[in-house]
Formats: C-alpha cells, sequence, structure tokens
C-alpha cells in the first residue's frame, strides 16, 4: 500500500521535535514542567505551525492545546493526542511524539482534503507527569471535573506554590475546575487515540517498530512515606538498642522484593518501586543513626486486584518491621489511578491498520500509565499505539528513530481515514 | 567506705555547671565554639573557681586550660581532663562534665592536703568537637604537634575564617603549632584520665551509674558512596530488566546488617550505621527507577581487624549484588581512625575504685571517639570513666543525674589519691 506521509512529512516532524527540543533543553535531556512556561512556550510552537498549516488553534478551559479543521463540525470528534510536560531531565519524546503524531495527521487530511466520517482534534494536554505534583494526568483530571480543591493545593516540587495558582498563571478556569465542573461534555468525544513511545525495553528486545496496546497498568502509590526511628551517636549505640530508620526501609525493600519475585514467577503482572528516597539534610550525618527516611513507593499492574492484595501485603510487612525493628512507618496519602480498559474495535483498527501498511508489530500491554487510561475509565473509548523506543522513557537517553515514528503515523492516519 | 565528697561539693558542682551554661545558652541547649569567646569564657568561670580555692592557673602553648597545685613539682603529672567546647545547640555537660569532675578532684587533694605519688593536673581542653572545623580533637592534636597547615586553613562553619586566625585570637602559639612542633614533652604526661558522660543508651538500659571503658572504637567510613544502576520508567520496565540502585542498596544494607547480626551474637565488637542516604534531587521521581544512590557507610569497633574483616566482607557483598542486580557501587575515599587502646593498668585501678566504693558498674566499649583515644595513640596511658545519662548526646535533651557524676568523681578521686 502507498505510504501517505513522505520525506516533507519526516522532515517537518523532525523540525518540531528540535524546536521544542531546544526551548526546554536542561542540563541534560529536557524539563517541561506541567503548567509551566516551557510547557506553554510548546504549545506555541506547535499552535504556530498549526496556524501555518491553515488550521484552527485554541485553548481549552483547562489551558490546554486544541487543534483542530477550520470550520470544524460540531459533532463527536476523534481525539489523538497525549501530553506536553516531561519529567525533569527527561527525554524529548515522552508525550510530545503523540501530539506531532496528530498534527502530522490532521495536517494531511487538510492537504489532501480527506473527508472524514468523524471530525478530527488533536490534543496537547498539560500536566500528564506526576514528577511535579506528585499527581499524573492533571490535564486530563481537569477536563473532566476531576480535580478536588485538595489537588489544586499540592505544591510544585520547585517552587513550593499550589498546582491551582500555577494552572491560573497559564490561563486554566481555575474556578470552574475547583467545582469538579466538567468542562467538556463527554459525549462530545468520540475516541481518544494516543501514539507515544515504548518506555520500556519490550519492542526493541522483538524488534517491533509499532506495538497495539492491550492494555494500561494502574498504580498505586505513596508519593512522600517516612519510616520514623530514633536518632543517636553512630558509634554509641549498640545494635540491640538501635531504631534505625534507614536499616528498616531496608528491610522493607528486600521484603517487597522477595514478594514480588515471587508472583512475578507465578506470572502476576507487577512492578515495585522506590524511586524517592532520602534522610533529612537538615539533621543527618554520617556519624548520626538516622531517626527518619523519606521515600516514596510505588506499585503497578494491570489488575486492580493484585494492586489491592500487594498493598494489603505492604501493610503487613510495615507492621511486622515495626515490631521488630521499634520505627514507625507513615504512609501518608495513599494514590489510586485504576488500570485503563483498551477500546477493542480500535484496538482492531490499528491492528488492520498495521496490516494494510505491513507494518510489523506486536500486541504489548502499558506498563506505563496514559491520560488514555484516565479517557478510558470515564467511558470514552480509548486506544494507545506504541513506537519502538531504545533506553527507555523519564530519561535524558530515550532513543526513538523518527522512521519508526512515522511508520506510527502512517498507521494512525490509516485508522483515522476512510 | 567513707565518701570523700559531700553536699557541699555536690552544690559547687551544680554551681559550675550552671555558670557555664548560662554562659553558653543558646535558643535549645548551649553553643560553645571550638576557639571562641565562649569557650575562652568557660575557662575563665572554672579557672576563677579554681583560683578562689587556692589552685594555679594557666594556659598551655595551645591555649587550653592547666589548672594544677600550687608549686607542683615538675615530675611526670596524671592528666585529668575533657574539653570544653560543643556541637550546635548542644548539652552542656558533654566534655564539660570531665573538666569539672578534675576540678572536684583537685580540690579534695588540697583540701585535704593529700600527698599523691605523682602530681595532677585538670585540663580543659578546646576544639573537641568536629562540628566546627570539620575535624575534631584539635585541642590535643595541637598539643602533640600534630596539626597541619591544612588543618589551620580550615573554615570555622559560621564565620568562614581559618582555624589559625580563631587559635591565635584565643593566644594558641600558632607559629609553632603551624611548623607541627609538639607543644608538650611527651614524658611529662604520666597519663590521661577522662571522666564523659555516656552517649549512647546502655547504662541507662542496665542501670549503671558509672561504667569503665574498656577501649575507644575507631571507625572505618565512606563519606559519599554511591550505587549506579539504571534509570528507567517505573512502569514500563519488568523485575528482571531492572538495575536499580535503591534496592540495590537496600539488600546490600540488609546483607551488612545479618552478618553485623551474627557478629555481635558471637561477641564480636561493632557497630554499622547509613546515616546520609538520598536518590538524586535533580533527577529523582516517584515513577522514576532509581538509577543513581548516594549513601554514606560506617563500621566502627574497639579491634582494628574486625574493621578490616567487615570491611572485606562489604567489598564482597558488594561485588555480589553488583553480578546479580547489574548496578556498580563507588565507596570514594576511605577513612580510618583506628581505635584507641585503654591502658589496663589504669582501667583496672578504676575498677578496683568502683568496687572498694560499691559503685555500681558496667564495663563498656566507648562508642564515640575522644581526645582520651589521640593521647592513647601517642603512647601516653590513657582510661575512661563513663557516667550514665539519658537521651544520648550532641543533643539538648542530654540527661546526666548529678548523684551519676558525684559517684564518678568519687570513683576518679579514689583511683588517683593514696
Amino acid at each position: 500500500m502507498q505510504a501517505a506521509f513522505g520525506r516533507a512529512d519526516r522532515e517537518l516532524a523532525a523540525e518540531l521535535f528540535e524546536s521544542v527540543r531546544k526551548i526546554s533543553a536542561a542540563p541534560v535531556g529536557v524539563t517541561r514542567p506541567s503548567y509551566s512556561d516551557v510547557e506553554t512556550a510548546t504549545m506555541e510552537i506547535l499552535g504556530q505551525a498549526a496556524r501555518n498549516a491553515g488550521l484552527a488553534v485554541r485553548r481549552d478551559a483547562a489551558a490546554n492545546l486544541v487543534v483542530e479543521l477550520p470550520s470544524a463540525p460540531a459533532q463527536p470528534a476523534t481525539w489523538i493526542g497525549s501530553h506536553l510536560d516531561s519529567v525533569p531531565q527527561g527525554g524529548n519524546f515522552d508525550g510530545l511524539a503523540g501530539v506531532i503524531a496528530g498534527l502530522l495527521c490532521l495536517y494531511k487530511i487538510r492537504e489532501r482534503k480527506v473527508d472524514c466520517a468523524r471530525p478530527l482534534a488533536v490534543i496537547g494536554l498539560r500536566g500528564e507527569e506526576s514528577a511535579w505534583f506528585g499527581k499524573p494526568y492533571l490535564g486530563s483530571y481537569a477536563l473532566l471535573g476531576k480535580l478536588t480543591p485538595h489537588d489544586l493545593e499540592r505544591k510544585q516540587r520547585d517552587s513550593g506554590r499550589p498546582l491551582g495558582e500555577h494552572m491560573e498563571k497559564v490561563g486554566a478556569d481555575v474556578a470552574r475546575i475547583a467545582a469538579g465542573e466538567p468542562l467538556i461534555d463527554l459525549r462530545s468525544v468520540g475516541a481518544w487515540l494516543e501514539l507515544h513511545i515504548e518506555q520500556g525495553p519490550i519492542m526493541v528486545a522483538r524488534e517491533a517498530p509499532v506495538g497495539v496496546v492491550t492494555g494500561i497498568r494502574g498504580m498505586l502509590r505513596h508519593v512522600a512515606a517516612h519510616c520514623r526511628g530514633t536518632a543517636g551517636h553512630s558509634g554509641a549505640v549498640p545494635r540491640w538498642l538501635r531504631h534505625d530508620a534507614v536499616f528498616a526501609l531496608a528491610e522493607l525493600l528486600m521484603r517487597l522484593d522477595e514478594n514480588w519475585q515471587a508472583l512475578n514467577s507465578r506470572g502476576v503482572d507487577l512492578v515495585v518501586t522506590s524511586g524517592v528516597v532520602g534522610t533529612d539534610p537538615r539533621e543527618h550525618s554520617v556519624s548520626r543513626i538516622p531517626g527518619d527516611v523519606q521515600f516514596s513507593l510505588e506499585m503497578r499492574s494491570q489488575s486492580l486486584e493484585t494492586l489491592e492484595a500487594f498493598y494489603q501485603l505492604v501493610l503487613v510487612e510495615c507492621a511486622g518491621i515495626e515490631r521488630s525493628r521499634g520505627v514507625r512507618f507513615e504512609l501518608g496519602e495513599r494514590v489510586l489511578s485504576e488500570p485503563g480498559l483498551i477500546d477493542r474495535e480500535w484496538a482492531a483498527r490499528l491492528e488492520q491498520a498495521c496490516a494494510a501498511l505491513q507494518v510489523p508489530h506486536i500486541d504489548i500491554p502499558s506498563g506505563a500509565g496514559h491520560d488514555a487510561a484516565v479517557f478510558a475509565n470515564h467511558g470514552i473509548p480509548a486506544a494507545m499505539l506504541f513506537v519502538r523506543n531504545d533506553h527507555g522513557s523519564h530519561n535524558p537517553d530515550e532513543n526513538m528513530d523518527l522512521d519508526d515514528f512515522m511508520m506510527g503515523v502512517e498507521v494512525l492516519y490509516k485508522a483515522v481515514t476512510p
């Protein structure tokens, strides 16, 4: 079958990626904080390119980017999109690839004057990465009226200022968001399609440039848990009188590691991470038994049942270590993102597009969460397409081949056009 | 046996502690910086009290306080003393108790006109706490000619000015100190006896008011070690493909914990601490597999052999975890402080004094370092007596009962008098 996209489209994609990379360059990789000026500047670059191509550009009430055909009819639209923010010192493709893929599809539809059965809108969401406010999917939650006043009080990791203030600054309608008012009519969204780089190593290992996602892992997390023990002179307190917070945390992680290994070996889908760990710089010392250590704990699985069962095990292990080591675990707020169900019809359409285009592809679960799961869990048919990517994501070394990306765009375009 | 010290001595001790506390009171606890005016004022309070009691008071060439009987004969003296400085917002007894104990002994010897076989000198050292210039034992090192020009350049944590300048200001002979010239004839010091509050919880737990120190723990430490793994998306990398730096460190600590426990149960003296632990705030995230974690590792033991043997075990465990988890440990600079050997004869004399006075006591290792270890490692017979103290030291909550202190003074007096 004839490819719809050619060398000029590939060059445009490369140019857009590069322009955004430049304005968000960090010491290594890129940094595009949620609800930041850099995120806004990214929208402006993509919006300007879209306007140049004769497309209509606007912001929705949650300050997300929306690009449409001029005079798009007011009927349920197929949304193609992803997010524009990144983790600190992350990679340029995570999120951004999905928005640029949507733009390329919309360009092509306008260029070829294709008459789609259903209008297409490209969405560039803000605030998907939890790194900034401790909670992910802020852009899509805001649209759905699912952010609470408590959420709006969440502090940005660097500025220390609340989410609501950051949202207001970029033009979101914080009053409506705080009121829990949905900012869109769910019936106006026919489907959510999201192209994203794979964030794990599976597609590289299996030599597949494109993956059709079968399900999205949910997660259960504690962002800022503490283990509290008793500080003391590192030389003067014998082992039997210690309540060392760091050793207690190490024991918790090793107990969880053993259980995790056992579950994995029985085929249970689960990953466990403690990405943020630290003793308190205001009081820690090489010669002081740590009386306190802060840590994050996150479990992910495609099965809500697995998450809840493992969580019970976390509580049991904490209680055991509290007894044996005389420490106290304070896990703090529990955050749950439910696993996301992929729409079977849309997944089948993506499969068929791969087949028709003879693009090598695999079926693959999404290990990471995505806005797609948020929309799916609110009744919007959602599907995802992965593009092969080396070195994972959330790090500056992510490595997507632009040829693989264009194959993904081709599949997406095929799936949304007659 | 009749006690040598009575109510009046106890009141004098209380008065001296209180006078010094008053001039060094901090928002919480006391602050007596090394080589500061507060340290000098402390000397003046003690010196004036000594002069009132008819004792001779002077400063040595390193500006430490020396109190002697008038017309003390020029023969090897038994030194009783400790240090006068404190950590920032520390406790009043850490250090000061040992100097006041010495003074009480000397008062009593003069009052009773006791003819000691060997003259007694009470020493109030400066600069023992490493909190101020990043290096401990400055007062005793200066006396022994062991401070380097590099040491004299060390900056005070608040003033930012070098140690040499601070020393000069309080009257030390910085030229001789900089030249590495010993300021005392080692042969003139017959022994170093130091009473000190216990800095751990053992004596409280064992209900012993007095402890005879069996040895001063040395230490082996890495201040800023790293475990390097591979960062990745916390949801998208399966367990078998992870190189998680935090889980690897947790495994190291648990392996060391198991070995430590086994060694302790066989009576081997050892404590292990990882007081400073942290993922890198510039790149860590709840949703990121940690690719790097920094940690300190410190082992203390009275036995150099134990330290070195356990250190080999650390290296073996690191190598094992590197293989199994695909991470790399970079331990960085290794710092060794050798254990201080306690003089057996003097320790036996302290034990005998406890027995004669029927003072309940235990044998106890000193977990913290002390000037006693510095003198011991330079060939001066050294011994230490601990006094029970609740809540550890280096904090404002240290809590020594004055009755326990007077029991310690009684033991010390008994050991240095016929």
